[in-house]
């Protein structure tokens, strides 16, 4: 065993057996239920409320509304906190709102003895509204005279954020002759991460301080933002995280976890339990950031980019949540996934509107970037005449390239080394070729995207991480991480590399799977596809401290220099000859019962991370497209990776398989829709379409392995990469094989036949 | 605040309003509930079981007999672990035993649905038997040809020790001239601890590890015993303690916890609860020994003990449990407590009978030991026509006494004074004369009786504690022990020693009531009245790390030398002047969010502690005796202690108060009956005389500070000694009102009333 070996998932046995204990898993008896009354409108203020039917409902313990909660405004996205006032997130929210900014806003809680009594009550609370004219798109509310949603924020813009890479302008740039010029408005929508576990959690009090369970990716942070939310110090919550059944960014967000903290001290410290039903998940939760990215592009003749002028507005919905910070990621791959020779320009707009608040969600404004990249990549091949593969390999991102802002930089280039991996795997060219001139209803067509991602948010923000390593009687070792196991198979690959530096192999290695804020390690969690590298390294760094205090054990009990001695395959050895001298079952139980030197050998050590490093990839698509039926299916499909070594391949290419299956959904089906009011028409798994394994291709996973040198095991980002470059490679396919480009997803049955006929094509 | 201040408990408020959570209110929904088949005999073998009826109760999942578990004897007594097999306990017991010693022995497990089915189904059970006679006395088990219960110890006899202490032999003594010879033989009782809290716990399985949460003292031991019982590696087993509701030595023994992990292995890893009821408790777990003690005493006509042979017989019940160690530790308190001019022999036996089995119970011992010597001592006073304080004086522990065995030293001496100051609270010379000349049937009378108690283990076991403090974003810390609460107040006063330490005060320190073998540091637990000594040690020393590193921190944030800072009230200070320079909370938010340097502060360190001392004190009691009802009414009561500098007084009178109400019971009502089956007969609280408030006076205590230089904050043990003098000092009291010397416990009303007629009195 060790890094690179496909060892078996830990929670592999508990999780097919039903044995894993989640959330809901470990209530205890007795908890009262706490529901969620949401407004009836999108836009508007709460006027009053008439509680008496509701309170009247048997069971009811208690109704608390938008004017009983502290008059504190509080972030809610899962981002490390900053002590400069600056760099803090946008408080924006109560623990429910007066101020209605969503259809299905939080407005009051029901407190109940059971679920049926809470959600019945519920419905009997009678509100009285100020209603105002929804606003749904960034047009809408940026337009003169709309209404102020935040009163911190008078023209509905959260921020604009400009920059200018290269000399001159865009515009003085395409003055250059016989230039080859697009002009293009690629849409994103928004779709929700449709996670399996909806949130859940449950607080109880303890003396004065609130423990709230929680299915969270983000504990730690949790924990201060509770603190902000209800204004009690860090130190007087504690959060736990047990299993979480996927979360994709959407439990980055600190979403239900303060009201539900808050309503326990409404009832004495009684336990509350709430869980977020699907419907209320989709339409008042997070969604991923429906952008619109006017993108113009220039390129000489040869296929050279010349200058690019990208415009985004990101509609944010009616809460800030992880706000400016996506479309600022989406402007930064736009950036630097290409090379413009003389310029770019490049404006993003953030701007509340009524609808579904946009949160972080796996790719983080990278797959709405990588969507109008690489269809912008396509269309200006298309109209160069040129192989799009060829029009990446001459202007994409460079071996070594330095973002000029962030300075995150290519440590390891595996970019053109994937392609060509990709390029032999689908038989680019002769697929390409073959596709040529077809005729009919039904075409096939291949496509590709590419796309960079980084590693972690150094040096944006801060990159932390801390681990703890206690030796057992048996020698078997708990290996504690602040960083979370969210399904992506952390911790797994938290034992692998606990091994690997430790000596103690993987079966004696108990990961513990549950984070809790009172007794692990600091970590802010799963996000930005950091753990393995921002969280690994602080395994590397505890692992060496750890190792060390056992071979002073172990000198001591052989009476030997600690220089000469190692630890492998769970015996202290000696270093040169490698010859096991003392088992670690022996080393340990006398550590632990010696009447002589008794010592608990444990170790805990924080990295602090400043280091980053790109990660990048494609995706190769081919499709058989039914034009009459709108239908695309996707035929043949492959994403490569350059993500550095891999700590284990099986894992990875689930992740990467997982990813996939993401961008098929984001490509082909899934919108979240909203009525004229803004709401949402679509909030449940029936009509939301997310694709099911009937729908979904063989998935195929290669990796181009380059042994990153700041990453702890040569390793960099795989969390969220597999799902940033799927839907603009179908949709590539798609205009390859029909000559027609649909510039906004999803691809839809409906949506492609208007297109065909709009081309003649049905 | 911080040491020797009334700080109040701090689970006082979750105590007393009902919030606080014992094992049986973390219980997850869905558990299994398994009920114990016991003998309805209390000497024999199990030949067979009919099991027809009891699978057929709905709701059975499943029946385990003793015929079903490992083919592996375990010990079950909470001692640390010796990697010397010599030194371990005695394994002597199966998880369920085919071989039957005690009436109510476990034979089988019923494991069913709910608690109805289960007991429904146990009581269904049949079993054929082979019966032996029951050996319910030592002189009946030590009796030639008498049944052999456990193969290993053939005559019964588990353990014979013998020292002598002097020159030359007991009989050699004595044949000085003009000695006052006593001959006695005193007799002390089956007791139970009566805790609130029955013995509760819950298990399930989590990947292949056995998770236990049981209301134990001593988590780290049940998670070694649980590992040796089920032959399975100590790191695939986690044991968690949540708050418990009592135990005074009774869960110091590994009871039910090995069967309730074992029985979750037998249902897939499903949830297993397991909770002995108040007959079981009293009948099938532990007592303390009854213990029969052969005091032979010889002084001169000044008082001056010449010599005294004391032969011990205990009684150790079915299973060895903590065996040969209780009447060990009686023989040596017997030997410490009073000096010999010339010799001291000493011989204890303890010895396998059917009746409940004896382990430890606060005093461990030594409460059967002060019995013998303080009765012994106003025995001979008498004899001696001498006041019995005089006696003492005269005889007792002197200061800087080293015990010639263990070596355990009295590192301050506080008995006189002790004895000084209870004499002067009970006006002792007045009420000793007072009440010389009294008739009627009514008299009243005035005793006292001494003690010495070491702390701790050292050096006859392992002494090792260990503590782990983290700092909290906002400057509050997680204090971290293994040692445990278990109602006595120990989480307090380790908080008000952590504040004593670091500088952070009491308020902001977060104990960690929830002790858990995967996280919480290594402790052996709470016993030998050793946690305040020495796992304060361990809080001193991890203090002492833990503010250096928020020095180093400081150092770094103020640029400045860390040797001048110090921290004083949430601050760090200047080390000279003591002006503030940096609040903890911003020291706290930088370190942990600083893009500079973030470092999680934490401390984790072990305590091997090698050292040991005497505390020691008296009891005062003044009672009135109504001959004709046989009816002691205690009227007044004083315990003086020398325990060492007091860390909280308020909680160490408390302390007190609790250890003089058991010791009252001890002395006049309670004991535990057998019939001559060896079945209980008084296995309930209608029938077991526990005092209750109605029948306890008001109890005062009384304190002798001394600064013990070997204690952390020179304390010394607290826990079980008051619990020692009260029983002989009401005896003593009664003797001194009546001139009836009673030489068993307890002096009940019958007992009593025979005693007073054969005296002639009544």
């Amino acid at each position: 065993m060790g890094i690179g070996k496909n060892m078996t998932r830990v929670d592999a046995k508990d999780k097919v057996t039903g044995e894993a204990r989640y959330t809901a898993d470990l209530e205890p008896k007795g908890l009262l239920t706490a529901k969620v009354v949401r407004s009836t409108i999108a836009n508007g203020v709460v006027k009053s409320f008439d509680l008496s039917e509701a309170l009247a409902v048997p069971g009811v313990v208690k109704i608390v509304t938008c004017f009983d909660v502290p008059d504190i405004q509080f972030p809610t996205p899962g981002h490390p906190w900053s002590v400069e006032t600056a760099h803090q997130d946008i408080a924006d929210r109560k623990l429910l709102n007066t101020r209605i900014r969503v259809y299905g806003d939080d407005i009051a809680a029901v407190i109940a003895e059971d679920e049926i009594a809470a959600a019945r009550a519920a419905r009997l609370v009678k509100v009285e509204y100020e209603e105002y004219e929804p606003l749904l798109t960034v047009e809408a509310a940026m337009a003169e005279g709309a209404t102020r949603l935040h009163d911190e924020k008078p023209g509905n813009v959260i921020a604009h954020s400009s920059f200018t890479v290269g000399e001159g302008t865009y515009e003085e740039a395409v003055k250059e002759d016989g230039l080859v010029v697009i002009d293009r408005d690629y849409k994103t929508q928004s779709v929700q991460h449709c996670h399996i576990e909806t949130p859940v959690s449950f607080a109880y009090m303890e003396k004065d301080r609130i423990i709230v369970i929680t299915s969270t990716q983000i504990p730690h942070i949790v924990r201060r933002v509770i603190s902000q939310a209800l204004g009690i110090p860090m130190g007087r919550i504690r959060v736990i995280k047990p299993y979480i059944g996927g979360g994709f960014g959407n439990k980055q967000d600190v979403l239900y976890e303060p009201l539900n903290a808050f309503l326990t001290t409404q009832v004495g410290g009684r336990g509350v339990r709430m869980e977020i039903s699907r419907e209320e998940t989709l339409g008042c939760t997070r969604v991923r950031h429906a952008i619109e990215l006017k993108v113009k592009a220039a390129a000489r003749k040869d296929g050279t980019l010349v200058a690019r002028k990208l415009e985004a507005y990101s509609n944010q919905g009616g809460y800030a949540s992880h706000a400016h910070a996506i479309v600022a990621n989406t402007s930064n791959e736009f950036k630097q996934i290409y090379h413009d020779e003389k310029v770019l320009e490049s404006d993003a707009y953030t701007v509340y509107t009524n609808i579904a608040t946009g949160g972080a969600m796996r790719g983080y404004g990278i797959p709405q970037a990588a969507f109008a990249a690489e269809c912008m990549a396509d269309d200006l091949a298309l109209a160069l005449h040129m192989d799009p593969l060829e029009f990446r390999r001459k202007n994409c991102m460079r071996p070594g390239y330095e973002d000029p802002h962030t300075h995150v930089k290519c440590n390891t280039y595996g970019l053109e080394e994937c392609m060509e991996k990709g390029r032999r795997f689908i038989h680019w060219d002769e697929k390409r070729k073959e596709y040529e001139n077809q005729t009919g209803p039904i075409r096939k067509g291949i496509g590709m995207a590419i796309f960079c991602y980084k590693t972690g948010v150094y040096p944006i923000s801060l990159e932390t991480a801390a681990c703890r390593m206690v030796l057992n009687q048996d020698g078997s070792m708990q290996l504690s991480m602040g960083a979370t196991e969210i399904g992506q198979g952390a911790d797994t690959v938290f034992t692998q590399m606990a091994a690997e530096v430790t000596g103690i192999t993987e079966d004696r290695i108990n990961v513990m799977s549950t984070q809790d804020t009172d007794i692990t390690p600091f970590d802010t969690g799963a996000y930005a596809s950091r753990q393995t590298y921002v969280s690994g390294m602080a395994i590397k760094k505890t692992g060496a401290i750890f190792k060390e205090k056992i071979l002073e054990y172990g000198a001591y009990m052989l009476d030997r220099s600690q220089d000469t001695l190692d630890v492998e395959n769970n015996s202290v050895v000696d270093k040169e000859t490698g010859e096991p001298l003392l088992a670690m079952e022996e080393l340990a139980a006398t550590a632990f019962y010696s009447l002589d030197r008794s010592v608990h050998i444990t170790a805990e050590a924080t990295s602090h991370c400043k280091t980053n490093t790109f990660a990048t990839g494609v995706c190769f698509a081919e499709v058989e497209v039914d034009m009459p039926l709108g239908k695309v299916k996707v035929t043949n499909i492959v994403n490569v990776h350059d993500s550095g070594n891999l700590i284990n391949p099986k894992l990875a290419a689930a992740q990467v398989h997982g990813g996939m299956s993401m961008g098929l959904g984001y490509g082909l089906s899934e919108q979240l829709l909203f009525d004229a009011k803004g709401r949402p028409l679509n909030d449940n798994l029936l009509d939301y379409k997310l694709p099911t394994s009937m729908d979904t291709p063989d998935l195929n996973a290669l990796f181009v392995e380059l042994d990153d040198p700041t990453g702890p095991f040569g390793n960099k980002a795989l969390g969220e990469p597999p799902a940033i470059p799927v839907a603009p490679a179908v949709r590539n396919a798609v205009l390859h094989a029909t000559g027609v480009a649909v510039d906004s997803l999803p691809l839809d049955p409906q949506k492609l036949v208007e297109h065909f006929k709009a081309a003649g094509l049905i």
